[in-house]
């Protein structure tokens, strides 16, 4: 830790701060300056008491950390590239993945539709939702278990392996049972305790970014899945909340550069919330391929005009079948397959 | 609903939005204009199935809803204030009410010293965590059920009612015997199992605004307290998250005229969170108080250097006194005790 | 500077960076710490060249700031408040302010009616636009000159004193010979050159917050005016741009006291553009008012329903009276005249 | 416009309203709901005085425009893709172009060094700042005109057409006589008087999204460039400002789709501003080349650590010449030259 002390205090006041420190098991070293004295406080910041509460003293101007505040998930925790393995399907390495389906699974004649015409244009996971976050009280809140049986069924006639959301610590063990992945939905990916029990389940975990969230909280966010004991995660950028109001959100395909440098595990790209609109989502996943994701995650309804939810944002499966051919070419130039 | 349809569209193409129109139970009524035609849908947007879904057509530009999403959190549902009652306290009425107490509950001596000093200060209620939503899994998860327990013990010493959160569904039953209000954080506050496990408690709630919220997903998160038989919701500004990095998040004391317009519910403010920094929070008391905030939330700790969470925003009792007597001319000049 | 190393450099690499140090005339002092090697930098960061950019080396985790970078501006410099004199009001001192008018100025009619109504209700300054920065070119641009010859003529009558804005370089001295103060526009708050030419003019600057502008961007930004020999700088908060879209923008209440804490210059607030909503600005200016702003710029039209420009947020003369009345306790509860 | 009254206004409340559209040239049309009364106004919203300002009426819900806003920028005005010519090099064709050089003009020495290098590694244009608009009065503000005999110099030897940097109305005719395209940088956006001196040079201008900009405001941006008889326009997306701070700005790429959709002109893209982090720059490359881009603008200086601005996001000229490598499969992926 960094603490910069205000101009002009007393030395009793110093004094005050350097005791401190030392209490909380900290060495400290002093550098005068020209305008300001600065203290570096020298001691492991992972397990010593934080002293960014120094800040409430009147002497202290800033208190700034030095390390990096996650482990396990981190580039220097494990220098190379983590992989995912679910049912055959190798995530993180060299073969690219789209997941692919419909934002609710609605009924047995739609998800089967979706789940075919995915499977022959070349998706290897069907997504759903089965347990529905939804702003309104009043809107569909999904199938639940019925939801999670058709998925099932999907699977065994497609072979596609299933992606779907938990959004209840309670469903931990029912969706665990059904899913191949459980996906943390935005509002939920800093519900720690949903994510404690999905990470208990040992299946692997999907984490949406937040809507506003820091890179660093998302890491920390990860944190809590490898820290209890559940080594299978991935991350997926989803569009964060800006100003701006063309799209729903703000598709921030930076994070695929920088969780790639910052840590190890997978990052998959879901264009479909990323931008709320159907018309873009082409374009974005070729961004998201030509910059190194290892996955996508893309809506797919058979008639998005009459979706349960999020109409605006789900693809047709020829329009799908379309994106699965544009990023040929790109996937080539990258060296994926 | 009101739809735009794109400029040149075919005859047919406008037959078959007004098919569909029709197909979902609302009456369409054309009107052309000079650039563009539009279709008013007549129809409750509350009960029938939303047309937002058209916007997925080529051939509309725009789906705009014309009623308001929320039914009974709105001012239209209930024109007057409504109040909650906790232990004799009445919140959202003309007596104003300060909630104060330490971010996390660390030890009886120290929630004992904090409780005496608020109280003798002029506060009501005592807050304290006792479960807390931690950034990162190796920071301090609050104290659980001995928390709790140091919780209600204070009480019985000081009479101030107790407000607490809750941020499992497991722990609903649990803190609910402890508490007097549940508190929903802001990263829960779209975690809408939450929100319904925590209504059926029948407890009042306090639910604090997500970081990203707009206010009107803020009175739909409400509605969910209320749809689920539980009237007693009590709304809690505390920062959003802005480009702004001087603080920690941007104290939107807007919310309070938005949230009496929109909304027959009590609003209170937390400055605490909402600015990070103890010295900016007694004058954004001031201005709570001066805006019409029916109630103040505010953290107060002994030694705020040595707190084990956000110490950089925690009151000493010296200050919290200072508040208390600051706010006194600026409560008797807007009416309020 | 504080310059933080990567973990597992080599010895070649850190002396690299220590020799660069020393060659920008700082002296290097090096802390071992557990996880980092940290280097401080020390010499005046306000007079040499930074240091930031070696951020760019591979062997560099990060590089932080110890001193603040604006200068003249800072409560360091000029530890007791500064006012501005304009015309015998003294805008900082124990006297607060109301600076009201029309958005745009319209008609001679238009404007003597609102001249007279603020004045009678207490208002000190008339404000009303004369340029017009418009975010599209098809809309009303303001009168020009003839628009500035109207509001003389409005301070000839009332004696109110006047501020206008200033949006082009060519027009600094035109507009100055009419204002009183020169507004500096959000759009053009870091339009460094109109910064420079409008504190040339030796005319008291009002210096709005950009709309997407840290506190210490704004700070620097005003810190132009100060270094060009202009020291009557008047900092006005206006909203900020959020993903709120109830509000126009979200009125940032705690710079208020951010910039009391941090500048000697005084405070104003405009509430008019911070909600773009006229039923909530009389309890934004309320919040105002018992956070210690110096002075309010208010937007009052006689018919806002048939003003040109940003009729939405503008007052009627009748609610700016009540405006000035539901003040007047507030005043005096935080010792205001 | 499209009008939504309140619920339970009078009959005169409504007539009233009905008459003010009237008097503004619209046609009302009367659509009454299940829950409220909708009221079209049918008129060219792009000639008729907006009916925005009714929203200041206590018996108006809301106002919603129906038509866009911006007209010569729109593909609505122009179907097909325009094309912006530049001593041969046609910008929004089938050849994709490279824009590359210093943030800032620093020596004669440091801008051949550039100027050969990029050449050499297959750029087409060369950029450099002249006239640097700085947060801070006290950081380098560029070499003036000396700067701009540099660039012309160099495009002398080179072959490189220049583009620069155009921060004042005042320098206009200066910065034109050097330079093949003038850009206009975030902070000037919404500088409309500097749009318009510059569009009045009849040079291509550049126009960097402002920071906090919707895309509906940089299109009007874009329309006071055509409307002031300049034809040649190119928008160029340089990051918004968000909440992260792990990068500087967060790149929005999906403005590339957006922008094509909406409007004929090219557009470029600037990793180096989008990203602040030299680390990222050629990822963010990648993508923008795979999602359609016309053109990279790309900081490269000889020694990034001793810029002299904005050194943390400058390439090397071998990171330049790896950049130029790395994105030849996916221009050849997406049919670019």
């Amino acid at each position: 830790m960094i603490i910069v002390l205000k101009p002009q205090i007393t030395k009793k006041e110093e004094t005050a701060v350097l005791r401190e420190i030392r209490r909380r098991g900290y060495r400290p070293h002093i550098m005068r300056g020209v305008a300001r004295t600065v203290i570096g406080a020298i001691g492991d910041e992972q397990t010593h008491q934080t002293l960014e509460t120094l800040i409430n003293w009147s002497q202290v101007e800033s208190v700034m950390p030095v390390q990096k505040r996650y482990k396990l998930v981190s580039r220097e925790a494990h220098p190379t590239d983590s992989t995912v393995s679910v049912r055959g399907n190798v995530i993180g390495g060299k073969k690219f993945h789209v997941m692919a389906g419909p934002c609710s699974v609605e009924s047995e004649e739609q998800l089967m539709a979706v789940a075919r015409a995915v499977k022959t244009a070349g998706a290897t996971f069907l997504r759903g939702g089965a347990f529905k976050p939804r702003t309104s009280p009043y809107e569909f809140q999904g199938l639940g278990q019925k939801g999670l049986k058709l998925l099932a069924k999907a699977r065994a006639e497609t072979g596609l392996a299933v992606i779907t959301e938990l959004l209840s610590e309670d469903h931990a063990e029912l969706v665990a049972e059904y899913a191949d992945i459980l996906q943390i939905g935005t509002r939920n990916a800093q519900n720690f305790q949903l994510l404690i029990a999905a990470a208990k389940t040992g299946k692997p975990i999907l984490l949406k970014r937040g809507m506003s969230m820091r890179i660093e909280e998302w890491l920390l966010a990860g944190e809590y899945v490898l820290s209890n004991e559940n080594p299978n995660l991935l991350f997926c950028e989803r569009g964060i909340r800006t100003f701006e109001t063309y799209t729903r959100n703000t598709l921030d395909l930076s994070a695929i550069p920088i969780i790639k440098q910052e840590s190890h595990c997978p990052v998959i790209i879901d264009p479909s919330q990323g931008s709320g609109r159907a018309d873009l989502v082409i374009a974005m996943c070729k961004g998201a391929v030509a910059m190194g994701a290892d996955a996508l995650l893309v809506e797919v309804h058979p008639d998005p005009a009459k979706a349960w939810s999020d109409g605006a944002q789900q693809l047709t499966p020829d329009l799908f079948a379309r994106l699965m051919t544009d990023i040929q070419p790109l996937l080539a130039a990258v060296g994926r397959e």
